[in-house]
């Protein structure tokens, strides 16, 4: 009991600012002026995996305590060359200059600054209505498919491209927040949520003639994940179509409930709290993936930091009924088996996936599946051997997971690795995409270091369970994310680069049908297709 | 969004220690030793009332941007003659010296320290088996009636007499906790669980030839509430009897889940988060009450500064579920009505009783009853007009509430004030009492300023509806908190002063029976008897 006694102690080193309080190490100076510029370099490119508190996720914790001890010289060596294991070279790869990087290393030196709350009426003097519910129109506004309309990331301009599928067409680019992460359907598909990693949420409508930016709010200043609410049940009070919306926070650490048309902020739920496994209090627990159920009014909300998934059931939020089921620290990012009653997600700093039965609302199982698996929100086919599997592929090393997903009838396999493949891409592994119309699983490697694995598309073949086909798909940028459009027979990838494209094949024969290109498309990055993310087929 | 702004703003000032920072307001000097002092008193007198981190609650704020505007010389004031609302002379009532006076009036204008966290493995450290409960016995080792057993606490010794409610002979006099706040008794009775003001939870065996302490843990560094797992399913791994406890900490804000027979800690989770009407953020929300639902398992968590009321399902706790329900700010003290389906808990700042209806796990109402609510569990008897009512009476005013709770029988007045009874005792109440067998209800008014009010009793008639006799009981100490016997024929009262007493009276007949003393019934407060306290009759 230390901590007790040494609060009531003599010895006591008051965590504020107690008089008498020993400072037990020197941190190099730093003006004003260069604590602020550190601290939005920190922000933009360093917490996503270091944590805004500094404790560690996916990226090793920056204390004080260990970062003085490094010392300026060497943290600078590490920001200019990067390290093995997934750290960047910040300087060779001209993102950051030595300028920005000596004052990067100096800051995570200091004290991490405490970052700013936000209560409900801060958060509503964010929210913007555009265009009022009343006032938007009851029919589609247009020829065009909607359903076909793929949402495309842009992610270094802030903003998103609306692709009419079938004419392969802009037909909307809207101002967003910045570096937007995912975009999100609602159930009846008319309106994409786009987050920002700034937290900026934007409503768009697709059903007006060009796609309408119609609200906005900024329930977060970082932020990774939003989904709709999906369930559809019989009585009126229980059909939640479109009716609201759940935004995940990195800072603050909670989730937004939010109305489904207009985004009004509705709730705010803490997520710090105490790790799954040893009960260890982490005042940074950010929320990572979210998915909708389709058979109950359940948010599916993965805590990275404590290990919990918790779903969320939303169908009373006066009274928030929560089930907080310990998975696995540093959850990521996930998705549904084929059946959407089991979610598998990533706890990729501990090489595992989770899987959660969402139906009898309990923990499944820890399956070890390679180094850092990265699985999007996975995909699910049928294996000739072994029935229905889900796949991932993982940042640390070039290789395919499967996992086993049907213990009724397929029991032996259920929640084991059944395969792995390896990849000739050999790391950096971020998505996997298939279709159950399709023979093939797309992957991609936008994160090895050597750029033509980066420039690689491994296909692999269902039914031999091996690599198809790898082939280099540009000699410039990366080759990041796949998405099928509605009919299920075009696969659509970025060429992710400052001047960027995307590139649309023919799923069965696996060659370039075309290319989409034009100067609005600055360094795509994810892209959605309406039918499949509303329906979450993958 | 000021608040985002500023953080990458360059008028940001970082709460920790940012550099650059100016400090608006000069504190007056304290040495290192004064401040540990002036914590240690806060914290043993101060921080009940106006929370650890000096946010507020039954108390006011105590921020050093309040604290310094007043200055020294009125907080010394304040602190030696008292405030009307509550406020102690602290000074006036030979509490605490000028000296130490002084050096709160300073302490409290510095920023407050950080209390530390209490992580699973540091709370094991604390967690000590006396006996294990291999070496219990299987069978009682006495022939006394235990369920007649009276638990009292000895608060400024951090004790715990038990007396034998058939003979009044002293049986066993138990090292606890320091001032404990509560018994309660496991759901077969044999066990009583103690939670000391520090935290320290004791575990004690009535079976034993003489009650046995047979562990202790510590979860907490200020903590108020515990209770057990009532819950006795029909199928044997949905039989929670004596399996676990729960324990409601001050600070650390969050529960400790431990196994009922070994105190052994199991799961900690943290109850810090967002109010549930303005969704602002408070990093302190300290468990008020607790109590164990007999039909369902449910133990119901007031969560003081949030307003939440959360049910928690102990059932499974690895996928643990919880409701949480949106009550009233500064939740205190309650009761089940006597159906045990509703539960009615006092948010006292707010002047309001919430009831929550346990079975549907959902808010039921909002009830303003009067100037500061302090039921502690309540009493619940039939009015003769209005059907079933459960009772509080009021620290801000001499008045007992009559709440009716019979919404299928009596709907127009459940969920109502049915019925005001002024007492003359006029203010100061902490406790109520009665019995179904009784035609009385008892009610003490301890906390009144006047020491003949504070040393009166009185009794109302269930029922005339109006006071049958109000009487001084005591011309020393001040009279608090009754008990019936497990016949329900006696009630017994604390004399509560240094050398105190317990008055034993003829619940019929309201006359003194016997009185029970001995040095070392030094300060007694609360008792608990076991058949009542596991049953819940009140």
């Amino acid at each position: 009991m230390l901590a007790i006694a040494s609060y009531f102690g003599m010895t006591a080193v008051a965590q504020n600012t107690a008089p008498g309080q020993a400072v037990p190490q020197i941190a190099p100076t730093i003006t004003p002026e260069e604590f602020e510029a550190g601290k939005k370099i920190y922000f933009e490119r360093c917490a996503g995996c270091h944590g805004t508190l500094r404790a560690g996720a996916t990226g090793p914790e920056l204390s004080p305590g260990k970062t003085i001890k490094m010392g300026t010289e060497r943290l600078n060596d590490i920001l200019q060359y990067g390290m093995p294991g997934g750290m960047p070279a910040w300087g060779e790869d001209n993102i950051l200059t030595a300028k920005e990087i000596d004052i990067v290393a100096r800051y995570i030196q200091q004290p991490p600054p405490q970052p700013p709350e936000l209560s409900l009426a801060q958060i509503k003097e964010s929210w913007k209505v555009y265009v009022p519910v009343a006032d938007r129109p009851l029919k589609v506004q247009h020829k065009r498919d909607w359903e076909n309309y793929f949402g495309v990331i842009l992610r270094d301009e802030g903003r998103v491209g609306i692709i009419d599928g079938d004419t392969k067409e802009l037909v909307g680019n809207i101002k967003t927040g910045y570096a937007v992460h995912i975009l999100r359907s609602s159930k009846s598909g008319r309106y994409f949520y786009v987050v920002g990693r700034d937290g900026r949420i934007s409503l768009i409508d697709l059903w007006t003639k060009e796609p309408t930016l119609v609200a906005e709010v900024k329930p977060c200043i970082d932020a990774r994940s939003v989904d709709s609410s999906k369930y559809e049940g019989k009585k009126p009070e229980m059909n939640f179509s479109d009716k609201l919306a759940i935004i995940g926070c990195y800072w603050p650490p909670h989730y937004a409930i939010v109305d489904g048309l207009t985004l009004e902020p509705k709730k705010l739920v803490r997520t710090a709290g105490y790790t799954y496994d040893t009960n260890e209090y982490l005042p940074e627990v950010r929320v990572a993936s979210i998915v909708a159920s389709h058979y109950d009014p359940l948010w599916v909300v993965s805590l990275k930091e404590s290990g919990y998934v918790q779903l969320v059931d939303y169908s009373d939020t006066d009274n928030l009924k929560t089930t907080n089921i310990e998975a696995e620290r540093f959850l990521h990012d996930g998705g549904w088996d084929s059946t959407k009653r089991y979610f598998l997600v990533a706890a990729n700093m501990r090489n595992t996936i989770s899987v959660i039965d969402v139906k009898e609302k309990k923990f499944v199982a820890n399956i070890e599946t390679g180094k850092k698996p990265h699985p999007g929100r996975g995909a699910n086919w049928i294996d000739p051997e072994f029935g229905p599997v889900w796949a991932t592929t993982h940042i640390g090393e070039g290789l395919m997971s499967l996992i086993g997903t049907d213990p009724k009838r397929h029991p032996k396999q259920a929640w084991k690795v059944v395969r792995q493949i390896p990849l000739q891409t050999r790391a950096g592994g971020l998505f996997i995409k298939t279709h159950e119309k399709s023979p093939w699983v797309w992957t991609d490697a936008p994160l090895n270091a050597e750029s033509d694995k980066a420039q690689t598309i491994c296909v692999i073949s269902k039914k031999k369970a091996a690599i198809e086909k790898c082939f280099q798909a540009t000699d410039r940028g990366r080759i990041v994310h796949f998405e099928y459009n509605k009919a299920g027979d075009e696969v659509w990838v970025s060429v992710w680069d400052k001047q960027g494209e995307m590139q649309v094949y023919d799923d069965k024969t696996m060659t370039l049908k075309t290319t989409i290109r034009g100067d609005w498309l600055v360094t795509p990055t994810g892209k959605f297709n309406v039918f499949n993310t509303r329906d979450d087929v993958y």
